[in-house]
């Protein structure tokens, strides 16, 4: 990989997102253990500016996610449009929230899902085992949709399965109820596309490019409703183009299968469909995780395949 | 505000600015007090870019603006779309326009409207009573929608106003006719929904954050035609969307009042109706300036409110 | 022009392209006279980000080339948008293919057109005797919609026409059938505008300013398809809005004549036309390069002329 290092470039991003603090409303603060910890949302202000510049972070500083006035929905116009100098590494080994962190037991237990370039550091989880991806740098970041900074044994854990000195250490947090928060949830688009085909079984080395957009959804202060804006945004409203290699047919049958409209759960809002399941995520489809469209280019035939469908009524109903 | 200074936001791009004049065709110049001055639009040519940079400058470095092709008029496909860090500070401490300059009297009389960051040192008007936002730089920068520069006497005023040393201070100017200035006018689309919340007694506080749209009218060589068309643009082709705390009620009510369709003067080109006033400025409805579409997020309970319609036939009339 | 090299400011974003290359997914190398060899598509992967960091290289350092979800046409949503501080220096001083660098006879002959800044050293084709603009920097860059590297006898050429050292000049290519190539062709759409612009005798002089659009099409492995794709989205996606000075009468004369709907050969799809002429490029009327739709403002009178049309389902036959 020639020294490319997601965790450096990250890192340079989270040094600018530091030196800006003031600017875009984010607290930075040392936590107990040395690691340095940024509030994009809980008691820092944060925004939309915060959210677009922690999904940058998110996709190791190998991505880039901007604001368009689309107008497809004119209740909802302003869309995130994503895209990655190479997706995999950026959404899989980067932004997809894979790494469980569990801390204590009771009203004091601490449980995010770490998202970010520490994870192909530390390359705890298995499908780490199917990314070429490999990172060496000396320092780690992790972002956390949560609200509340990690307490002092999560960050020894995470210094130590990443290899890097504590005081090396960056985690970025948001509720999912901030701005900051539904920014960086919607710009995981991309990476949702990409997780789905790994799902899928699509194998990850022949997907080569990809973009993706989802409308920028409102917050809500309620959790469940606020994570079922960000899901209803990509599953009704995201779409995203992968550029893959190989035979036209594997194109096609991901092409088919990619759309959420293929699962079982698609249909009404994410908050509604989570209460269905009483809350337990790992009952929901796991297909329902994907934007609404996808187009797949088998590059190496030229064709291209379409599938899904935005469903904006739905969103109307679900941004309300 | 942690050493948040818009002033030295500004100055940076200003000197970027500076540093690229050639490339951005704009002329820079000292001026007899020893200011800087930077034409961008009446003797130097200027264009779009020099507007865009102008119009982020005019945000004090909080903000960014962009073009999209968005399509929803196919006529006037070209948008502009502004975001801010900070639109509170950003747009009204900075961006908009209400510093009055004058001096002498009759043909040779000097009377700008003055924008952009330096405002927040003078802190002249009435608006920095209710700002929070206070900058404390030793350089200032403000932007004047003129013909010419300001005379000696204008300039040493504001340095003294600002409290920084005249060889500090940057003016930068384009006339509303040209490419520069119609760009810089039109990113006022947020500054303008802001603004009119402000005039409808909203708390400038409760506002934390806000993007917005409008398309990018062609310019035109007569004054009044060219302010026209700048207002046109975001007054029957702009979209706002703002998040504001409080609740749901208020947030509503504000939905209800921002868009331009609320206003008495609503339903013909600008220029038309700036004419039937007889070019008196301020005996237009205040409640005119303001963009076509609103959208009010009230983040606390997640609610969001809309108001407003853009009107494409009009605009098709006014930029014709 | 105070100064302004197109050379030295595509130079620093050639260096940041060697400084990315692993992020770029480019291969930096060295050719046999010493000069500098970027391949962004043929043994590297490059890609789409890679193909927009070579477009911003081709137009000198002076343009911005973004992606922008726009979603007028369902299928291919993904737009190419494209500005300049000073669009005829950045296209047609520097991004036009015109350039015509070959070597060798038979089989292994070599050619390729060059585009880029290198043009505006070497000055060595008849459009530069109207062009005003004329570099004098130490390095020179030039992009090679190509499959390979030139050979040694070009690079030679290149620096002795230039007049820069060998070390100094720096090859950008990628084939037409890559995503970088494909990305790099279709940001040609403002290019295009200007050079049937120009074919049309309208004075590059009174061009002040534009703006364009074209939606990014799906690579193809063949080179006629591929090349037929990048062609169609300009021809019949692509959207141009230029600025001129002068009468309003010549605006609408340009604006009539500038799209490609004027030509005798619109209507089917690139590759399909290149068959027709028997691949005999200089065949195909020149007026079919254009944007499919032309906006022309005279800035001097306010006027704006409109003329062609998007055709969106040719371009789902042609990106099919």
């Amino acid at each position: 990989m020639n020294g490319l290092s997601i965790n450096t470039l990250a890192g340079q991003a989270v040094d600018r997102m530091i030196a800006s603090a003031a600017r875009l409303r984010v607290a930075v603060s040392k936590g107990e253990a040395g690691e340095t910890i940024i509030d994009a949302g809980q008691n820092a202000r944060g925004g939309i500016e915060a959210g677009l510049a922690i999904a940058e972070i998110c996709l190791g500083g190998m991505g880039t996610v901007e604001i368009a006035p689309t107008g497809a929905n004119p209740k909802w116009p302003f869309e995130l449009c994503v895209r990655s100098t190479d997706p995999v590494i950026a959404c899989l080994a980067s932004q997809y929230a894979g790494w469980a962190l569990s801390h204590g037991e009771g009203k004091s237990a601490f449980f995010a899902l770490g998202s970010g370039p520490g994870r192909a550091l530390a390359r705890k989880e298995p499908l780490f085992a199917e990314l070429e991806y490999r990172d060496s740098a000396s320092r780690a970041t992790l972002v956390l949709e949560s609200s509340r900074a990690p307490p002092r044994e999560i960050a020894e854990k995470v210094a130590h399965d990443c290899g890097v000195p504590r005081e090396n250490i960056t985690f970025i947090f948001a509720p999912t109820q901030s701005l900051a928060g539904a920014v960086q949830v919607v710009a995981r688009v991309l990476e949702v596309a990409l997780h789905k085909a790994h799902e899928l079984k699509f194998p990850l080395s022949r997907i080569i490019d990809g973009l993706a957009s989802a409308p920028l959804c409102p917050p809500h202060p309620d959790f469940v409703q606020a994570m079922g804006r960000t899901n209803d945004a990509i599953i009704y409203g995201g779409k995203a183009h992968l550029f893959v290699t190989g035979p036209a047919a594997e194109a096609m049958a991901l092409a088919e299968k990619l759309p959420s409209t293929t699962s079982r759960d698609h249909g009404r809002p994410f908050a509604e469909v989570f209460k269905v399941y009483k809350g337990d995520f790992y009952s929901i489809d796991p297909m329902l995780f994907s934007p609404a469209r996808a187009i797949v280019t088998a590059v190496e035939t030229g064709e291209t395949f379409h599938a899904g469908e935005i469903n904006q009524a739905l969103l109307d109903v679900s941004f309300g």
